[in-house]
């Protein structure tokens, strides 16, 4: 793992804080929000991922004694030091639980903590959020291609460095069952999976022996790769021969697997030459540029490929590659904060708040969520964030709280969840998601509304604002195309 | 930094390695190619990066005790863990300088080793290459949008998790001159820079307060953020103010930061009224969704930006996000191996080989390389890859090799190099190439061609593969497009 140190952000967050600091603001409180203004993906929701792996952090977070040095080099002051040498994150973090589905301008996480605390953690949470995020909600869209086949991350080659690491971690709440990584298998205890590369193959000078050492040292997980040569001519007869020879041993072939070449083909014929041959129960296996969209193709064809191993475009989150999640000020100075923008889409809700899911009668989602003051307990009517005519009725839905405290006074106020725990929960939560919201072409929008009293404060805030700074908010920059209430 | 251990690799590395050691064939030699087939971003070039950071892992490689213990639960035998326990890489590492220029379908990095050695660092190298490599390549190219202006990363919260940490280095390499990330910077000894986000200008009732802390605990290093409210209404004008009163004092105000907007048309009205004030020596940096095209434009459009803090297309390599590195055998069993594949252009090269650089009279690149056999010393003609009329003549050219031993016995050979020499030497390198291989549209096609044995051993050793698994390669397999010997 990484060995994160608070000097794992941006330069920016430490010159703020020592302006803070030397300013006497260092147990102002403050509140920030996480959140993300566009589904990745095209897609219609988010898969929430990397909650511990970040809790885990903020709660060993410390300058040590490299920062403390290096920092000093760098030209910070000796008071501003000491304080960093004792800083520890000692606020409060509300969060959905991790593996949850997310969704656009709606605050995902808070923040509440001395302003310098919560400042230090931002460039931290984005960085383990934002990339875990994107890849679980990208394996989970690849879950949903695979139905029940089995979907392992062949990525560690082709990540971004070290990033790799919690690709397999996020790809399992995303709904993966394996990874080649033995290194994230060890440390977050994922199934690791693999069989062989070409050049084992290549490094025999038949084909057949290689198949043959493999099969006789690792009888209990032999999965033969069949197109070094040719994979109907060769490949898949010698897999059949040592199949039977393991056979007579008592010993079962586990599968093989298809690397190159049309796959649903190869797939279909290795099949039936399989069958043909009694061996039924032989796996095929399936990789080499796949992704959510190349999976559904296959199994369209009717492919009978059984497990898909994804590299490239898993750990890369391609094509987006980013979550664009953003981390902004909603109380300071003892007063709710918001950015203005010319774009009414770009501002952000201030005040501490709560944000609270719409379930129908039989639990599953409505397919909206209403974000209301944090102190509000009654309310009956969601209101369009932006065209003031619009807003509904609340009375048919059970409206279920999704923030809670998950680390106060720094401190972690649950057990971690196991990722398995994690992952399973992740698959309950996109059950109860309408199929409307999960489909790849145009998606349904997942409708993010406010309290009344929300918006209001919002609007007085705003028109203060504005008023201040005489902001010319041109008509066109109120566009609305993220957020609707029509269903 | 990440704790490279052994088992950051995929899990195949060690079935096959167990299946080698039972066989007894841990100590049989093996040669490995690092090579990719394609430049990322359609552009001409790839600079090579990540070469101190993989030597360093691997001189420091073991299996630790949790690893151990892991692939104990997971099965595999104690002989095969007691010889995991003592290993070391111990083998020898040809490879060009980082940050030199590399090129599709030629070896970039041989590694010669025991086949079990050889064969566990394969996904270690291809991690770490793989990504650097993409990520210098990119920095590469806003260097040559650039000119003489300054770039900052500004990419690790939408870098994909640690990935953002060496991302920071390779930037370096590309040609950054400096990063947000104070981590990377403790670490790599790189430059850090940052000014100030808008939540610090929230956090005050007014911005010119804010501003005026800032200036006054970070006199020497104050660039403000100018479009929290209105740029050129309230930022600029505030900015200016701060900026004349830091100058009463005997400061100077560094910069002034654009961050959204039309920022060639902000900075040109920032300019001015800067200007205006007598404010001319300061800075206007930009930043927002930029990429080696928007820089180019802005400059095209004479946008007086100095410096450009440049984020998620850097660290992600957009749009490609991944470099397609491999690593494939290509000597194993005393013999030359190579892979067939009906494409002929993925068949890789037998042996061990050299690789020769073609350079001018001048010392510039003459657009083309050899790659020979590693015995041979004289050879006056290249060869093109697949058309067999195709050759030239090589008189006019010094042939520069380039690679060359960087580890033996597992050692390295030579003192680690700042991250400044190798950027500086990859500048040096990038000069020498050509313009037309620089150009983001269409850019000339590097040569790479063989030397007359190493083609006649590598066909050779294709027929000789064909006439045994009787290969039916059809003539639309054989297309040619990456490799040219026209200019």
């Amino acid at each position: 793992m990484f060995d994160y140190t608070a000097t794992y952000t941006d330069q920016y967050q430490i010159t703020m804080s020592q302006v803070y600091f030397h300013k006497g603001l260092q147990e102002e409180t403050a509140i920030f929000d996480y959140f993300f203004r566009k589904n990745p993906f095209k897609g219609g929701y988010v898969v929430f991922a990397g909650l511990e792996d970040f809790l885990n952090a903020v709660e060993h977070l410390r300058f040590d004694e490299k920062d403390l040095n290096y920092l000093q080099k760098e030209g910070m002051d000796q008071k501003f030091l000491d304080y960093l040498k004792n800083f520890r994150f000692r606020g409060t973090i509300y969060s959905p639980k991790e593996g949850d589905l997310t969704f656009p301008n709606r605050p995902t996480i808070s923040v509440e903590a001395s302003i310098i605390e919560a400042q230090l953690l931002e460039t931290l949470l984005l960085n383990i959020l934002n990339y875990q995020s994107l890849i679980a909600t990208k394996a989970s869209r690849m879950r949903l291609s695979a139905g029940d086949r089995k979907l392992v991350d062949f990525g560690l080659r082709r990540a971004p460095g070290t990033g790799g690491y919690s690709a397999a971690r996020a790809s399992v709440i995303g709904g993966f069952n394996a990874t080649s990584n033995v290194r994230a298998g060890r440390d977050y205890n994922i199934p690791i999976s693999g069989t062989m590369a070409h050049s084992f193959i290549q490094r025999y000078d038949d084909e057949l022996s290689s198949f043959r050492d493999f099969a006789e040292i690792r009888p209990d997980d032999c999965v033969l790769l069949v197109d070094t040569y040719d994979t109907l001519k060769s490949g898949v007869p010698n897999a059949i021969t040592v199949g039977k020879e393991m056979k007579e041993r008592g010993e079962k072939l586990k599968g093989i697997r298809l690397d190159s070449g049309d796959l649903a083909w190869f797939a279909k014929k290795s099949r039936e030459m399989l069958d043909d041959a009694g061996l039924n129960d032989v796996k095929i296996a399936a990789s080499n540029q796949l992704d959510e969209y190349v999976i559904r193709s296959l199994l369209k064809q009717k492919a009978p490929i059984d497990l898909f191993g994804v590299g490239t475009s898993l750990v890369t989150g391609r094509p987006d590659a980013a979550l664009d999640g953003v981390y902004k000020l909603a109380f300071a100075n003892n007063s709710p904060r918001l950015k203005l923008s010319e774009n009414i889409k770009k501002i952000n809700l201030p005040g501490k708040k709560q944000v609270y899911r719409l379930l129908l009668n039989d639990g599953s989602f409505y397919g909206g969520e209403v974000v209301s003051l944090a102190e509000e307990t009654e309310f009956n009517t969601m209101h369009h964030p932006i065209e003031h005519h619009k807003s509904r009725d609340l009375n048919e839905f059970t409206k279920e709280p999704l923030l809670s405290k998950v680390m106060e006074n720094g401190q972690r106020l649950h057990q971690p969840k196991s990722l398995q725990e994690i992952a399973d929960y992740s698959q309950q939560q996109l059950n109860k998601l309408p199929e409307e919201f999960k489909r790849f072409e145009n998606p349904h929008i997942y409708k993010i509304g406010l309290s009344k009293s929300l918006k209001e404060k919002r609007d007085r805030l705003v028109s203060h604002l504005k008023d201040k700074v005489q902001l010319q908010t041109a008509n066109e920059g109120f566009d609305i195309e993220q957020i609707s209430n029509e269903k």
